[in-house]
């Protein structure tokens, strides 16, 4: 058994070089008003040990401090069963509210972790960046002025998330179910874009815009980790008939 | 008529002696970003037209530009008809959730202004001064460091305030999806099965347990037209590669 607390503290915050020192003392701060822990920076540009980091962190120096920082986002995003990123172009995939989806990233077992993403002050995440999530939230704000400063939306974020604590346990009635890791769903990735490039489904420079596609479509399914195991034994099982074919020839 | 935007627009945030300039900036920001214009400042401590406050405030300088200095909050709250202060004094009066009130400032003929109120940065709206409002919220927070930063909480309120008119807009942007039919996924499962069949990944006797596992899978994954057409492309494609292979047996 795990309390809800617990939970909420096992979501990681992930930033992707965030710029603004200040922003990530602030994102620090927030955090642990709201009860998260868990802060990771991907490739910060910024010094996130400066003195202004730690003014705007206050009392939460110690979530600061424990902040990781790593090169890329699937480093940052290893291990996770779930990921939600927060973005505004609406192009590539059906935005959701924060209300409906991020109570989700609380809905797995205390061992299986989730992440929230957010992307650059200046850009936001890029398309390549968001392909890492099964879903994908934006803040309904004014369309004459829609962005919103970082920690700000970190802050409507985490408290959207700690929200949601009562309503995500009167659904835990639900078995738990042993979700596919990040490592395991890129696994199945690369697998599957190789068996495509071998029966010339895709070549090399058609192969990526594809995937994206396909990406898109596994990580709405939600797929735990038999499934992927099945998905890709027909990988293998495709590859196998073909390497038999041409063994005879 | 007025629209629930101009409703909005006339609600007053009014700023208890903020004694931080780029509290004053960032909170004109994420004011515009929820549609809230009317910014008031209660001697202020702070200079509300510094560089710092304008450089928070980025494209909200027009909202900072037009913050109206008072002398005392009973100025400040002129005209209004509602009034919530935020506070965590719960000996005070009864405490309510930002979800639960907020709303209420928005349920007055246009005509008819609100105001919600924030108190200084260090001690927070006193006894005297949560007398001016009628009910009173509490973000809910961690008590081991439930003290947010004052913009922070300014966003916070600001987001829950919007969120009841903004949900329909919020989902209003999402384009239609071109969904596949009950017989465009049948034909596709029905096309996986041969597949499966020929590849030796099934035999039939195990064929119609396992296609029960892909159609959890892909009927969670709500597949449009084009993903369909995609998926059986697959197929299409690997049944190509195997008889190619075998015509040169």
């Amino acid at each position: 058994m795990f309390t809800q607390e617990q939970k909420l503290a096992s979501v990681r915050i992930v930033l992707v070089e965030p710029a603004g020192d200040r922003n990530v003392g602030a994102i620090s701060r927030v955090m642990k008003n709201f009860g998260l822990q868990q802060l990771i920076l991907v490739n910060p540009q910024c010094d996130p040990h400066s003195e202004d980091a730690q003014h705007m962190a206050v009392h939460a120096g110690d979530v600061l401090a424990a902040a990781t920082i790593v090169d890329t986002l699937p480093e940052a995003l290893h291990g996770c069963v779930r990921a939600i990123a927060t973005t505004a172009r609406d192009r590539f995939a059906p935005l959701e509210h924060p209300h409906t989806a991020l109570p989700w990233l609380l809905e797995t077992p205390l061992e299986q972790a989730s992440a929230l993403i957010f992307g650059p002050e200046c850009r936001g995440l890029s398309n390549q960046e968001l392909n890492y999530a099964q879903r994908f939230v934006r803040i309904p704000s004014n369309p004459n002025y829609s962005s919103l400063n970082l920690a700000q939306a970190v802050a409507v974020c985490c408290y959207e998330l700690t929200q949601s604590i009562s309503f995500a346990e009167s659904n835990r009635s639900a078995p738990p179910i042993d979700y596919a890791a990040f490592e395991e769903l890129e696994g199945y990735y690369q697998h599957l874009q190789a068996v495509l490039l071998a029966i010339g489904y895709v070549y090399p420079h058609t192969a990526a815009s594809r995937m994206e596609k396909f990406r898109q479509i596994f990580n709405r399914a939600y797929l735990d980790k038999n499934e992927v195991s099945m998905l890709r034994g027909i990988l293998t099982q495709m590859q196998w008939a073909l390497q038999k074919n041409a063994d005879r020839l």
